[in-house]
């Protein structure tokens, strides 16, 4: 079990030392997706040009999101996050969300990205789904990460 | 904008008053999956059978994930939860993740299910990132909600 | 000492006993304000009619803020809140914050309320700090509280 | 909307990149003043000389406070605190609440100082509301910042 | 394992379903002991008299701790706490913690008590240990729990 | 009262001065106990082998709790904790907790030391309570700290 971090040898959790490790700039992007049917996604996007629509309360939980990742993730690390920013876009079938967090620290924070972009997609669904509950997040995954010592990452 | 209900008539948010609907039990069901490479599959149910092993962590993090759901989801409406259960369970193709979440309250707790899904997700997503980055997360869903007086609902 | 509740015949501080009170529907209003000049303030409206705008994210911080309540207060009980509604509004010479909220309990929402409006508050000063520092908040008050055994009030 | 750093150019909300700015030592002061009746004020000062009275609550509250400031306020840094100091002192018609808070970090304490007066002087509300409810918050403004690239600043 | 409620069948963790459970008042009694040198002990209760003192500060920690309780333990429930008195009180060789704490709930609030008492004692630990690092928390234990099916228990 | 640095020189809390420290890799030690009747250990270490068992559960809260440490304890410093290993042992008459907790920062780390220590015990109390519910917990102190300007310490 070597291979995973936050296991010790013999099989128990831990949040792994990383007191090594240089205080270096790290970014990570993740994207997801929530699919509706075209009824609700009109509704996601009638509020458009107004004050508070969906998607605004979305990506400011996402924001908010990040940075209790390390309280929510049994074994991540805190850090000081220096810049989340969570976007909502219109998609075919649905609504796209993407997060980019950055930091200067010792780990990286793909971690908070991809909670932003987790709890971005369940706000919109809370938001919505009087209108429909049968919408399904899909497709969450790390597009890419720099920096630190493992090297750059982009999903394939 | 009527039938969204965190909107009030001017497209702003809100948290909808449920002081008149009545404290009834109500449960929801959720459940979602998380794709990997069959090396990493080997290595998340490799610690069946020890302490602490990767799903345990996952399970307990859904769990303490369910209960911190309306500060998380900015309209969601903080409950008394009377029960969690998470299970994840090993899938073609990656783990599946089921949560099971009662609460005998004025409004229904398919958020917190959802949460706890989600987070017990991002949780093995951390557990195992160090063996495979581009693990994914899928399909998730609401599968039942009883109790209240919208009714049963399950997906089709 | 014995007018105040939160503190016993010794002076020490407590959380009062509230088992023994009736769970009834209470409401409570709570208002604010923002003094600033007359550019930030254009500033801040100028963002009407878009996604995302500064009175949108105070109303949003607002609302979180309520639940929150409880574990800023050292005395303050938990309750289930029922309802939080944030609205900012133009005033002259700067934003006026309003905050209802209600509960079904054993005791009153007045400081969620009073909690909800200094937060939005605050997000407003921290969303518009970079144009203006020397920004005042001022008349933090309730407004109006009703229900539960001491009967209604409110201000003169 | 540029002068807004918490808004990108299309007026939606982020948390702005703070990853290029230097380490340094960084202050800032906020007072408030939570306006009484005679009475109400020499109950809250009856305290003194006793365990626990009404003023140790609130500086305590206000030093706890200040460290959810990032938690509370959607767009705010979490940032390393390197000290918080609450005071509460009898004045004129009431309290005057002074907070303040040090970091080495990125970005300024102005909001965790502005948070922790205003969480000190709800909770004196908390404690006092038995005897008056009509208490109001005023003047709740940052006094001076000193540190960072954007320099020296004090209210006028 | 049937005695463990909080594990399944095959040994895995879940939050116990109380909906089936009346609503009736509870109360748990708690104490604990912090062991100190004479030096260290006078130093702690030479606050006596003054604002701030360390047994206030430990207090006010307990009764807020308490309120975190189903957020620090994985599988307690959330509980609308009705009452949370924390007392310091001197003994020979240290200072004993007794923590009250009451619900109107589906099940208990023993762990509620043990957690305020704890934490009390860590914040004693703090606030002295820069005269004394060897304290000790000792005897940290349930007194008695009112209320509730399973009847009333007391330590023998 | 000047050997209390977290007291003021008039005896009031606030949370001391840091920024004057430099940043350096510190770790703190610390241990307690769970004493229980042969029965009941027996039950705890029944789950071994299995997926969940008590003292995973235990481990993984001990994990999160040291994160929370700065929002429990009114006057600890938040700290970037870089390590935190939790591990439950079988001992004569109950269960042994050690918690490592590393940093790299102004101030250590015993704090979070601790509560690891006793947030692990209370949640090994409270999945062991249905057959015991007269369990103590003992012997909780600062096994050891190393770096910082004030050198190492260990208990005798």
């Amino acid at each position: 079990m070597s291979k995973l971090t936050h296991m010790d040898e013999t099989g128990r959790a831990r949040m792994v030392d990383v007191s090594g490790k240089a205080d270096t700039v790290r970014e990570a992007v993740a994207t997801g997706f929530i699919r509706m049917g075209a009824e609700t996604l009109k509704l996601a996007l009638a509020g458009e040009g107004r004050k508070g629509d969906v998607r605004a309360v979305a990506e400011i939980a996402g924001v908010m999101a990040a940075k209790q990742t390390s309280s929510l993730i049994p074994m991540c690390h805190p850090l000081a996050i220096s810049k989340v920013e969570v976007r909502v876009e219109p998609g075919v079938g649905g609504l796209t969300v993407t997060a980019r967090v950055k930091t200067t620290g010792p780990t990286g924070v793909e971690m908070e990205a991809l909670t932003a972009v987790t709890m971005a997609c369940l706000t919109l669904y809370d938001m919505l789904k009087a209108a429909e509950k049968g919408m399904v997040i899909e497709a969450v995954r790390l597009v890419s990460k720099t920096g630190g010592k493992s090297g750059d990452w982009s999903a394939g």
